[in-house]
């Protein structure tokens, strides 16, 4: 883990702006914002992907996250919306490995491209891709 | 919450191609899907957005999509990779006031443009915008 940045900005003073911490999480600002105050929200535990965030991480990273995104909205961001995004794995465009969470405020009007996707949309066969996603699951 | 199409779902037997749910939560395929095997997870509670997401529920819903993510990169939808995406308020495209996490399966050399919004990628004033991110978060 001595090459994980994010383990560098959590444990060993690497330079990052820093916006919040508490016991389980730190959050910090993207160094490629999207927006003006993207942050990042990640686990002080190391954890390479969203395989190997326990629950109680995961629920922690969640819950900075809903705080920042409050604090966007209601602070001198004044966000009028808020993207959480987790990118998990290389082919979702994940390029730190050390799970973390996105929170990108948005105001009306902005120029952000997320909606690009959108034009992409189509119909799949949804009765046999709900099954293919159902046969992932392991057995209850 | 009469009209809120993911209440009458969770609540009223509204059609929907459900892949999973528990006590908390209950998991559908988006039926505009940017990929085969989109899947929405809400909370069984209404909650139109973040700020109203409780806690638990904010907690389950992220497991959930966890519990999908691997499901979608083991399972036949043989993912590569997962985005986990809450859009919170409309200036964030937000459509459905009920508040849910897409799972959107990626697969190396798909043409998903979810990556658009990295061309707008642009320096900011790191310290100041981190002031700001914190002065909206309330005292401790």
């Amino acid at each position: 883990m001595t090459d994980c940045p994010f383990c560098a900005i959590v444990h060993s003073g690497a330079p990052a702006t820093r916006v919040f911490e508490d016991e389980r999480t730190v959050a910090f600002l993207d160094i490629r914002p999207l927006a003006r105050g993207h942050t990042l929200v990640v686990p002080r535990a190391h954890a390479s992907g969203l395989h190997e965030l326990t629950g109680d991480d995961a629920a922690a990273v969640f819950a900075t996250a809903q705080r920042l995104a409050a604090a966007m909205r209601s602070g001198p961001i004044a966000a009028d919306g808020v993207h959480l995004v987790v990118n998990d794995g290389r082919a979702a465009m994940q390029t730190v490995f050390h799970a973390h969470m996105h929170v990108v405020p948005r105001h009306r009007g902005d120029k952000i491209s997320l909606a690009a996707g959108i034009a992409t949309r189509r119909r799949h066969d949804a009765e046999q891709a709900g099954a293919d996603v159902r046969a992932g699951l392991p057995p209850e």
